[in-house]
């Protein structure tokens, strides 16, 4: 593993890892909707479930580590779901 | 958030925040096992998949950050699957 030299590289760099993963999500995401011809998708419900559950996971670890703030962790993930839902509104007027 | 002192202290509150909840995961599945009568329960399986999935994902969150070595990331996981192996195991034993 790198070893970061202070806790403060090792929080800055967390919360880069998080923001990234947070990124891929949204990606992932948006290209399942380029691909999706039906909105209400099941599939796509699951796996955006899995992927926030998994993402908070990691986050709530970030947090307990004392890596991240309470309150950064919470914006991340509420970011994270503001994107998702500008995403889905797009799409909704689209197919409209 | 509480600030650790170094990062040799960081890695170890890690590793034992890691292995509380794989000790978690262990005894939620337990209890789920001994309620269950019958054995093969999707959703029974669903929440081992869930919890296993978001174990591995602050698990490789940790390792990417530097805080756990690979190998002993890989190793909590494995030691998980290998205890609700047993678990399981037993379960099927008292079945027959």
């Amino acid at each position: 593993m790198a070893a970061p030299d202070t806790i403060v590289d090792l929080s800055e760099k967390a919360l880069r890892l998080l923001q990234e993963d947070a990124d891929k999500i949204e990606k992932l995401i948006a290209i399942q909707m380029e691909h999706l011809t039906t909105r209400k998708c099941p599939l796509y419900e699951e796996v955006l479930d899995t992927q926030m559950y998994g993402f908070s996971r990691a986050v709530d670890f970030a947090v307990r580590a004392g890596l991240v703030e309470d309150g950064a962790g919470k914006l991340l993930i509420s970011q994270l779901e503001r994107n998702l839902a500008i995403l889905y509104e797009a799409l909704e007027r689209r197919a409209e």
